[in-house]
Formats: C-alpha cells, structure tokens, sequence
C-alpha cells in the first residue's frame, strides 16, 4: 500500500496510527500541503478531493478522507479491532472520533488559516486566538462526552485503542504545537499519555516521519 | 425515539432524512440554535457535546454526531441500506458523506460564521464571502470525486439513496439559502433533484418541520 501523507497533517497523522496498530506496512509518499503540493494536477489525478490522507491499496484503488479509510482497514483487516462490535459502543466511538474531525480540525487546518491571514487580512495574533477557541470550544465538549461515560477507560472506549484514540492524540500534538492550555482536560491528556506509551502511537507521530523538517 | 432538531439545522436534516428512509418514526423536539438553547443547561445534560442533533433511543440511551446516528441506524435497522455491503462502496459512500461533514460544514455552520461576525469584526460582505468560498471549494471537490466515479449512479452511489445523499441535500439547501453559484456542479445538482422526488427527502427539509419560521 501506498500512502500519501505529510509529516505534520493531522489527518495523514491518524491513519498512520491506524496503519501500525493493524500492523500494515506501508511505503510513505511526501505531499508537502505547505508548498502546496496537494493542488497539484498529477495528485488530483490520484485524489480528486485533493486532500491528505489518500492510500493506494495495491490493486491500484483509492481510498480518501482519513475516518473512511481506517473504517476499510477494519472492515478488511478485523484484529486489532478500532472499532467495538456493539452497535451503541461502535455509535459512541464515532461520534468522539467526528468530533475531533468535524467540529475541532476543519477549522484549524493549513487551508483554514491561510484564508484567515490572506484573504481577511488577520494577524498572526489574531489567527492564533481563533485557533485557540476552537481548540478549546471542542476540546472541553470532548472532556465532558468522556466524563460522562460510561465507556472511557484505559483509553477513550475501553482499554484498547479505538479509532477515537487515532483522532485525539493527533489533536493533541496540534494543540501542544501551538501552546494551547490542556489543564482544563485531565481525561483527555491521561488517555493522550497511554497512547504514546505504545509503539504505534509513538511511530506515527510527526518528527518521526521520513518527511519530518 | 425523541429527536433534538432544529429546522435550519443541516447536521439534523441529514439525520431527518436518514429516519424517513428507514421509516422510524419519531418525536422532534426542537432546540433553537439561533437562540443558543442548545448551550443552555438542560440540553447539556441530553448531550455534553451541545451540538445538534441528539437523538434519544427508547430506552433512553442518547446518540450524537449526525454520521455517527446515521451507522447506527443502519447497523439496527438494516433496510433499506443506508451504506452498501461491499467494503470499498462503503468506503466510498462515507468518504463522500465526510468531505461533506468535514471539509465544508464545519467552516459554515451558525457558530464559526458568529465568531467571524463578533470576535473578528467581518462585515456581512465579508462573512458570505467565506461562506461561498467553502461552498465552492467543497462542492467542487464532490463534483470531481462524483464525476470521476465509477459508482455514482442515479443517487451519489448507485441507484439508491445512501448516507451521501443525506449528506448532500442539506448542503445543497444551504448553498441556495446563502445564493452560491451551483451551475458548475451538474453532477450534484442532478442528484439532489432525484433525491427531492423522494417524500422522505422532501418531507425533512426545514420549511416543513414544525419549527419552521
């Protein structure tokens, strides 16, 4: 399999996790999104969305947007499961997974703030505290959803790592990237702190990678 | 199965129709997002993630995140099929309901559009200038991901309507709502209208929900 990542992309980031913890070997292909290498016509041809992740499954087919690719994995590849069988508990782990990539990373994406600074003329400081609030906006929703339970345990379903934990720790590094306060979220960073404990986790994470600056 | 709904809400509509399809019936109670009841204490305790829509089972085990509701009502109520069998038309009917989900709703919906209103003082010129600008760049990507197939057939995957179509028609809604050009997306736009001939689309859109205004 081929996957088409960038070293610092959150999205790119969780499938990789994803990847190791099925024990998926992959061959990693750099598409640098800060020298704009995504909205190149020969990776359009690839992933028409344009967008990281996109993995090439070795009969040549594609596969894009990072939730759907890790649901194919473990749909093709059961074990390690990431996500449970029960209806409810596969509901719930959705749900802090879309969290992350529906309410908290869209906002905060390269594409995001570049039009922040370019076309509304904001400051670094100004594109800063917008970062923030939505950091903090989805981050202390996602505390209480884990508060709440039942179903957090070791990790954010359970005691084995679920696709919500391919989702949080890569927000995390986000965050801690721009020196975001974390404090207020101590069920988050305990279960963020389990994760880096394993190798799958620690792997995949941003200075690790080939393409790492 | 009581809904927490509120009429111009794209997140619930995709979750209205999906019920439609399935032919569940339920109670909608609504929840004014315009007037922040949504962050008011007593939803909060239905839902920590104070978002829409929220969906109480009858026993009263609470779901949210739209997709997330939509597999699950999928998985307990298998017919019709709301996401196919095979394992990548799956993939590919969640890849086209995310980059809907994630890569435009997000950066349009009421709460991003009042931060750019209130915190960073955008004129309303400046603030549909955004909106369009998502509008655009998503709906381009869907264009290009639909036209390119294969797959898409009279709905966005095959001749049935799947979550995508649920995903699509709400967007499409409020693309007209906010006046984007939607000439450039014939793909698109021809299947909203075979999914509009259908009475579990058209009776979830917003101007027949009780809520109405």
């Amino acid at each position: 399999m081929k996957l088409y990542t960038f070293f610092r992309g959150s999205s790119p980031f969780r499938l990789r996790i994803a990847l190791n913890l099925k024990g998926l070997p992959y061959e990693a292909i750099a598409v640098h999104l800060g020298k704009g290498e995504h909205r190149k016509s020969d990776f359009g041809a690839i992933n028409p969305q344009q967008l990281l992740p996109a993995l090439v499954l070795d009969d040549g087919h594609v596969l894009n947007q990072s939730l759907a690719i890790i649901e194919y994995l473990d749909e093709t590849h059961p074990n390690p499961p990431l996500i449970p069988k029960e209806p409810k508990a596969r509901a719930r782990v959705r749900s802090l997974s879309l969290l992350v990539a529906c309410e908290i990373h869209p906002l905060n994406n390269a594409r995001t703030l570049a039009y922040l600074r370019k076309q509304m003329g904001q400051s670094e400081e100004q594109v800063s505290a917008w970062y923030r609030h939505w950091i903090a906006d989805g981050l202390a929703k996602l505390e209480a959803e884990m508060t709440r339970g039942p179903g957090t345990g070791k990790f954010s379903h359970g005691d084995a790592p679920t696709m919500a934990d391919c989702c949080l720790v890569p927000q995390i590094f986000n965050a801690q990237r721009f020196n975001c306060e974390l404090a207020p979220y101590p069920t988050l960073m305990r279960v963020y702190a389990e994760c880096m404990k394993l190798e799958a986790f620690d792997r995949a994470q941003p200075s690790k990678q080939p393409d790492a600056e």
